[in-house]
């Protein structure tokens, strides 16, 4: 047997992308589950896809199982620009890359946008899964805090205009999450995307805009993407993940040609999953879609406004939130000593599961935050779930304070 | 309108990268194919497939559609686990990371096991997909000859004496395909495999062996992989491509676990296509592999000896190729003074395409072969498409001599 000599990893990954996969080792099904983002099994068209498969695959197979892919791969750009004329985006098929889900398009985009060691500058808090991916990208990563309207988008006018002063890099890309944000449910305002649209193309940079949950509007209002205001500067992605089931992993970017083409060469897994992408086509081809969503989205906004109640109902004031209008998660905010981590693994204990604020940021950890997940577990869960978590915080409050260390 | 500043793309594409893409967007459908690596679609198991996605859905469906996916998603480890015995692999299911096809395996690999900047050794010539996730690392890249026995091992141990003894760096990854490689046809020796082991342990480098075609026997002689000879040392990767059907966009790696776990941390798809791998894991379960599998592989021997027979008839001594016992390519090689690329063109006009032997170099470009690919094509349209080529050659052999220019 040959003595093995210590083997050097790729220096992309840091200590916090560590961490991440470690704690997301941690599993258990008995849980009441308000972790992770995870739509209502409930609401997966199961018998449509049944159908869907067996037409895609009986019509389409030769093509469809082949490494070209079949008619439902060309159908999907198109489809995937119509449906954008409702987020007043105008933009061509060409302009449309599908891809293995959103994240998988935002880390196209950070990696056709940028060169290791550019700067990314983020949302705080901001989806840890599309940080990881711009965090692989090896580039340099600056955050900005988000307030009840989206993201402070003086503090990012500030921070250009001092990089410009001071003659430091300004940023390739800008990464937001406008509407129902992950984690903090916000809405962008419709001036804040006027301005960052504006300061995007001032100062030479592209806003990756993340809509995933862009068609979850509890009221059917929608604010028009920030990409109408930058289309040259916006590369805009969203998934099928949360209108019809994360299971069959397609997502979307649109965007500028070049890049949209850049983001294509880039990609390791040829044409996307050409099979997923004709079952998905004939499901959109033989479903009435806004029926569809109205029945998730009515769901959903049952389940948020137990959720709110029974946070009302049981912490008063001590907790802060901002109410969401659509999307899958309310962030609560306790009082500042308050280590949610410890209250985390409390209420774990108790059976009942939600992730701990800090998870949320890159570096600027804030303790005292968690988010709730309000799709996943049904309403009687909701109450039962919020219940626990307030019966462990009001007997636990003095011990959960963060402790005088540096963590 | 915002007057646009010009936005300049990440470094990380080269110029090779852009001719890469910009050659493939040129199809025609009208052609005789010899030119990419696709499967006879008349081998895709539809019905087999329909039942499948029917049993996944109606039985499997919550699960299967959800982001975490249902039981088909635990069954393929270990199928591949099993599978991987007859290569004389021994790995635990803990060491198989299920990705989107061989190719994202393969980029997977390299981002984990390398910086930017490091060394990565390849085959010259060697499989494109897979070159340009090589490059899109950031690596930098060396190549070795193939011969008839694959890759030349001892110029292999030559370069890393000499990078020793000149205190360069040593490599960090060797990406190789050793059964019935792409585009050459050949079969790397086992007396290679054990030594390329040796100076993987010696040297500390990681062997990436790309396994895409090792089902494809066709007298059912199988070498050991070199994973056997170096299972810390190597990253096993394969496909379900060319055994099921390219649409599923399945593939696999096996490894080190930690190694593993670091790729699946680097991934952007979250747990791969969950929906693909319950109905292939369905199809797997209720189907005789090896008699499907005999099914293909006779296909193709027939197809493969077709094909020799038409270039033994049309060009005699004018070519040379080493006959592969399995796969889907032949490598022709002719006098060295011919530019396949004219040729390639010429043919185009004719009809037939195939693709030229200097799409599957990195640098060192040698003009004078063509791969051709036996599977996609009938027999009939197989006799018709060589004598083509032989036609196009013999009509404009004078013709088709290397330009004296720098290309």
């Amino acid at each position: 047997m040959h003595h093995l000599k210590p083997f050097q990893l790729s220096n992309r990954f840091s200590d916090s992308i560590k961490a991440v996969g470690s704690a997301f080792a941690k599993k258990n099904r008995d849980l009441i589950s308000l972790a992770y983002g995870f739509p209502a099994p409930e609401t997966f068209p199961i018998s449509a896809l049944v159908q869907a498969s067996a037409t895609a695959l009986q019509e389409e197979g030769t093509s469809a199982l082949q490494y070209t892919g079949g008619p439902g791969r060309h159908y999907l750009p198109t489809w995937v620009t119509e449906r954008a004329k409702l987020r007043q985006i105008e933009a061509t098929p060409e302009q449309v890359l599908i891809t293995n889900g959103s994240m998988h398009a935002i880390e196209l985009a950070i990696r056709t946008l940028t060169s290791e060691g550019d700067q990314v500058w983020i949302e705080a808090p901001s989806f840890f899964g599309a940080v990881r991916m711009i965090e692989l990208a090896g580039v340099s990563i600056r955050e900005f805090p988000v307030d009840q309207h989206g993201l402070d988008v003086d503090l990012i006018e500030q921070a250009l205009l001092q990089a410009i002063n001071q003659q430091k890099p300004l940023p390739k890309v800008l990464y937001i999450i406008p509407n129902y944000h992950n984690p903090t449910g916000v809405t962008l305002s419709l001036e804040r995307r006027k301005r960052l649209a504006e300061l995007a193309y001032r100062y030479n940079f592209f806003i990756v805009e993340d809509d995933a949950y862009v068609d979850l509007s509890f009221d059917q209002a929608y604010l028009p993407a920030v990409y109408k205001f930058a289309p040259e500067r916006t590369i805009y992605v969203s998934t099928f993940s949360k209108i019809i089931a994360p299971g069959v992993r397609l997502g979307w970017a649109i965007g500028n040609q070049e890049v949209i083409q850049y983001m294509g060469i880039s990609k390791s897994d040829g044409a996307t999953n050409v099979l997923s992408q004709e079952i998905v086509a004939n499901f959109l081809q033989n479903l009435d879609l806004d029926q569809h969503l109205g029945q998730i989205t009515t769901l959903y906004q049952q389940r948020c406004q137990t959720m709110i109640q029974a946070i009302n109902f049981h912490f008063g004031s001590e907790v802060s939130y901002t109410i969401p209008s659509g999307g899958f998660f309310i962030w609560l905010t306790f009082p500042k000593s308050i280590d949610t981590k410890q209250l985390q693994l409390a209420c774990l204990e108790q059976g009942v599961s939600f992730l701990a604020g800090e998870d949320f940021y890159y570096q600027a950890r804030e303790h005292n935050h968690v988010r709730l997940c309000f799709t996943f577990s049904n309403e009687a869960l909701i109450k039962q779930a919020i219940k626990i978590i307030a019966d462990v915080y009001h007997e636990r409050r003095h011990h959960l304070s963060l402790l005088e260390e540096v963590r």
